[in-house]
């Protein structure tokens, strides 16, 4: 797929945004490579984002892959455009057993207020291996920000 | 709808996972009410929860709906069931904006392997008014612990 | 909850929307009940409804639900603007033996663009008794049909 | 992707299954390509499987992905287990506009009871362009049949 990018500064503004944002900072994720249409985070394993059994816990997943998601829509987005969540879901394949995890999101369907998204979690193991843990689908909105002072 | 205890000390059980799940502890997150197929949890906001226009997080919204899922789900698995979460869906309805927000997990339909989940997410405001401003639709698994030793 | 209606003929275009359309017409579906924010449909059961095991096919029972959620919407809707499915989501509770189904959707938030549903798919059996089989989740957008002529 | 087929007679399986289910006649689909892991059905346009625009009915493009995964799915399993479908979601990514609508299906994820697949729904137009309409992930269960006599 090919997309059209119409804010030439959108990697400024993402990375702007990640940098601010109250829940990246707590989970302490890394924003990794943006390009249009595609955003990749990646997440270290740590006992404060765990459930039950030591593993990833999946709310925490979820949360990397919807980041992801939006990010990868807003590389699409006009700079007076904001992105809405408007529905995931989320099927988990595998434990999520591992030190590193990788939530890669794509625009699947870039529609004039629709679009969406997928975004896969990854844990990379040893020797670089990678095994996908969960697979999200995500349905975002565009919604247009009002002028300042209005 | 009335469902079957199987394990009595379901209550215990579960406030001892909640007390050492790491992403509990990191959210800051409260556990309130366990009944019979019910779990309801509290989460008070802090920008460390927040997404880029200072409400609550959509994944943590889903961290916290996607617990109390779990949780309504193990009062009614026995002792030696475990709970994993296969999928999990989210509509989110309105801006979660406000002070603290109520997770209300309920179990739908409780199979003998498949147990369907709905949670409410709930933004409690000035003068105990409450706004529904998520809904999640998840599908649990109960699966048999490994005897110890094994 | 209680809705606006904006469009008080609503009912009499949902009727001669469901009469003119081809799918309703192979189903042999019915159309009951409407109110604000609320349809009903039933479908009796045949055998060029069912699945291998000789229940309602899910995909039929989809189909049902997906109509109750559009002519929900469309309750609420304004003469001029058209429903379009954005994206369903269905759980299966129960096989869907039996010999009448009933499609209850009903509008969960009716947004100014997105509105979000849920329907229940519901048996119906001897003496009444119903029996809860399905549930979906439909999230639906309310887009501006083009003037004639252009 | 590889899997391992446990059931070497499953093509005679399905397509005994297909010949014999009553939705799949009263649409007239057809059963295209198996292979461990994928199935492809087709299904011709006509007004009985419209929705209001003279489009594909989403229900409808619904049932056909649906069956498309139960149909992978069973590529994939022993001759005792049956395919149950937990839940599905799909998500409509433009107009489902055309002659031919391809349904293809494939396992993401074959566990010991719970099958993840995805769905796409595919409009074939003129000089065999192909454009994705549709969507679907779904979680489909293995169930082992009852022995008969009981």
């Amino acid at each position: 797929m090919s997309f059209t990018v119409r804010n030439p500064e959108y990697e400024a503004r993402i990375r702007e945004r990640f940098a601010t944002t109250g829940t990246m900072e707590t989970l302490a994720a890394r924003l990794m490579r943006l390009a249009p249409g595609e955003a990749d985070l990646e997440l270290p394993f740590r006992h404060g984002l765990s459930q039950t059994n030591g593993f990833f816990h999946g709310g925490i997943i979820g949360t990397m892959l919807d980041t992801a998601c939006g990010y990868a829509s807003l590389t699409l987005m006009r700079a007076e455009d904001e992105v809405l969540t408007v529905e995931y879901k989320t099927n988990f394949l595998a434990p999520a057993a591992g030190e590193l995890l990788l939530a890669r999101g794509r625009v699947m369907r870039n529609g004039r207020r629709i679009i969406v998204c997928e975004a896969d979690g990854v844990m990379k193991g040893a020797g670089g291996r990678e095994k996908l843990v969960a697979r999200m689908t995500a349905t975002m909105m565009a919604v247009q920000l009002r002028p300042q002072g209005i």
